[in-house]
């Protein structure tokens, strides 16, 4: 697919002109060499010199740089600056730390620090589960990375996932009104990372864990789940698959299929493919067909780590043998957790009629999701640009929330099937069609439904 | 000295009664038993029955228990429930998460989160000091305890220390605006801690210690300093040296006595005492002695940690042996950071004319400052209902406020003591009297001021 314009690439360009006439000539030429123009702001205006402040939606970097280029070739202007909005927003991170309480008097004071405070804390030296509502315990969540698998980055590192935590630490807010702290950690050592977890763990009441390289990611999960009496959750990994379940559930009533009897194919065996796997197992599918870099994943692969080879004992009932060919011959639905590429057209052309495609690589997906369209009756993206987007801010904020107000010690695949079914479920039957099988994320009802689901479990014990 | 009524120590009683004219006996037996009647509101009020809520400040918590009893005591009266306001006030914590940005549309979210944040993410990837700029790093300081030394109440671990920690993080926002986040580690052991701050570094850009026992203080501070390229204060010791020397500073003006001159006796060398004692050392005092529970400090005894051992070497310039009464002869300055009743006022009887006595023990000072200041011409204690409250938050949201604008990678002794002049120097000298020697903490012009003093040796790398 072709990229396009968007608002995450929004640049302002500072721009010069002898002729205040001229102005309409920069907004052609930004518009003729395909940027979206959003903003004209006028900073200075005298005879003979104007000063205007041009916004507007480009491609990328090298897109940015041809439309700067593109004025400076008109006579008379000239382009003093351009800055990048995005990194404008950035400025000084885009989170902060707010009190809850007035500090405007002594008396104010007294109460939110010491001496008052003294008190709270000797209340929950002598019963401990105080800490609980007398403090931010009960709403705060840890969003911890190693900075190694930042979303399309790579390792990057910790200082370089930092805004990427900022940003999912507003969205928690947001969305279900969790209050979460990024934890960027400088050690990619599973043993370090689980311990200082562990050790800061006091303060929160729950573990989000995030872009941490597979397969370190499953075994930092496990062993932290069995250490901590609080929830751990890696979003890479149940926020994609819960979000995921739910479109297939709808994408299914779609194509009037049932899930006991599909055949459905997972491209891409990372963290999220394993998640998606278990998932989707837990909730019935009888035919699952794994794909990794290698082929269709079997037990008899030594290089698989365990994660991995949990699936593959558990999927495949066909006992397939080959790569993505032999493992799209027939299947009613795809998901894609890989790479740009991954997919091909013809491997579409093999699929059972009425099939469903989830392209769900970022940004680009596996397969141009209008070449998916032509093969494909329900096509899904992580897009934001593309009709039925699977985006996890779908799921972790509300799944968070059930967590925290049932105080929730642990997290299961029960709670998880739950979400899926409550987010499915806010598209009603009648609104569901090839092109809105998941709500948007502004939908006020997705998190409180979620968060509700989630705490009904947990109540129920499951 | 009696214990007050405080605000600290706020009680509403929730109270039922039969006859309405009853509500003056209500007030007037509260008023009786010692308590502070603050609010009346009305609740329920049909024929023959009324429900008053009656907000008064108490002593303690027997106290509230006596108010409660002799409400009883009245005819047709009730109390329904009695409730601590301070405990209301830290019902599900002190602090939240803000977004800095706004949260509104899709092309909001494209910008906060991905796929926009990845160019930040990039960015900072490209050039690592980016992350001071396009992060919360350059605002963000980790409050780190262990729990081990909580305010007056001694070990009390991490859970019970949350409340405290999340009361300085507010304190940090409302006088500086700075970003805290509480840091409460499951665990005591030096090394772990070393260890933990070290790994969650990447996200602050600065550490502040926070009621850790000494001696461990000492090393874990100094370790970190060692690995850490971000500043790391020990508020407990430095920020109480900083407010110490700076209402020293002015107690002499007020006694007409010079630093490098007047003989000055530390009592307690723990955390706070060993920081005042480096920093009056720094500042120019040539006659120190340190009193501790042995006795006067000496480099001979064997039980000292590294520390102590550093102050003994450097003080005590006339080689006294003995107690507090040997080194309380001719005594200048007395500063107490020890507990209720190390300081007698026979003690104080030994001093010099004209002499200043800092009890600074909470919530109930070394000696009773109404006894001392029969003895000594300035009295200062850490009671906010005494005047010259020796108070840390006169200094650390400040201190960090300059550390973070100035992008320090540490501190120095020459900061603190810049930052103790400016303190001083909030209260002019036509100002200056026994009961005035610091300002309030609600005086807007004290954290700027210290983050200036500290920003400017800074940039004068000193």
């Amino acid at each position: 697919m072709s990229s396009q314009p968007s608002a995450s690439f929004s640049v302002t360009l500072r721009v010069e002109l002898l002729d205040p006439r001229q102005v309409a000539s920069v907004t052609r030429v930004l518009t003729e060499q395909g940027a979206v123009v959003t903003a004209l702001d006028t900073i200075e205006s005298r005879p003979g010199h104007l000063v205007v402040d041009v916004t507007c939606n480009a491609i990328d970097e090298e897109h940015a740089g041809e439309l700067q280029h593109a004025l400076e070739e008109l006579d008379g202007v000239h382009v003093r600056a351009m800055s990048d909005r995005t990194l404008l927003l950035h400025l000084g991170g885009v989170l902060q730390i707010a009190s809850k309480v007035p500090l405007r008097t002594r008396d104010d004071l007294s109460m939110a620090y010491t001496p008052g405070v003294a008190r709270v804390s000797e209340a929950i030296r002598r019963d401990p589960s105080a800490a609980r509502n007398l403090t931010i315990r009960r709403n705060a969540v840890a969003v911890v990375t190693d900075g190694s698998a930042v979303l399309g980055l790579g390792n990057v590192g910790p200082e370089a996932a930092l805004p990427v935590m900022e940003g999912k630490a507003i969205l928690f807010k947001r969305f279900a009104n969790v209050d979460a702290w990024p934890i960027c950690l400088a050690t990619q050592d599973p043993d370090e990372i689980v311990r200082t977890v562990e050790l800061i763990a006091p303060v929160f009441g729950g573990i989000n864990l995030e872009d941490i390289a597979a397969p370190r990611c499953f075994e930092i999960e496990a062993r932290l789940r069995e250490r901590l009496s609080i929830p751990v959750f890696h979003d890479d990994q149940h926020g994609t698959a819960i979000v995921v379940l739910a479109a297939l559930l709808n994408a299914l009533r779609v194509v009037d299929k049932s899930l006991d009897a599909v055949r459905v194919v997972i491209v891409g065996l990372g963290a999220a493919g394993v998640a998606i796997a278990r998932l989707l197992l837990a909730e019935g599918v009888k035919d699952l067909v794994a794909v990794d870099v290698q082929g269709i994943v079997t037990p008899e692969d030594p290089s698989l780590d365990p994660a991995r080879r949990e699936i593959a004992l558990r999927s495949n009932p066909r006992r397939l043998r080959g790569g993505l060919e032999e493992a799209m011959r027939g299947a009613d639905a795809v998901i894609g957790v890989s790479r740009r590429g991954a997919i091909a057209p013809e491997h579409l052309a093999l699929m059972a009629p009425r099939s469903v495609v989830f392209a769900l690589a970022n940004p680009e997906p596996e397969v141009d999701p209008d070449v998916a369209r032509r093969y494909a009756e329900v096509v899904a993206t992580g897009r934001s640009d593309e009709p039925n987007q699977i985006n996890n801010v779908l799921v972790f904020p509300g799944f968070f929330r059930g967590l925290l107000d049932a105080n929730a010690r642990e997290i299961t695949l029960s709670m998880e099937r739950a979400a899926a079914h409550a987010l499915a479920a806010i598209v009603a039957p009648e609104e569901l069609s090839p092109a809105y099988i998941v709500p948007t994320v502004f939908n006020p009802r997705v998190a409180p439904a979620i968060a509700e689901a989630v705490a009904s479990r947990i109540e129920a014990g499951a």
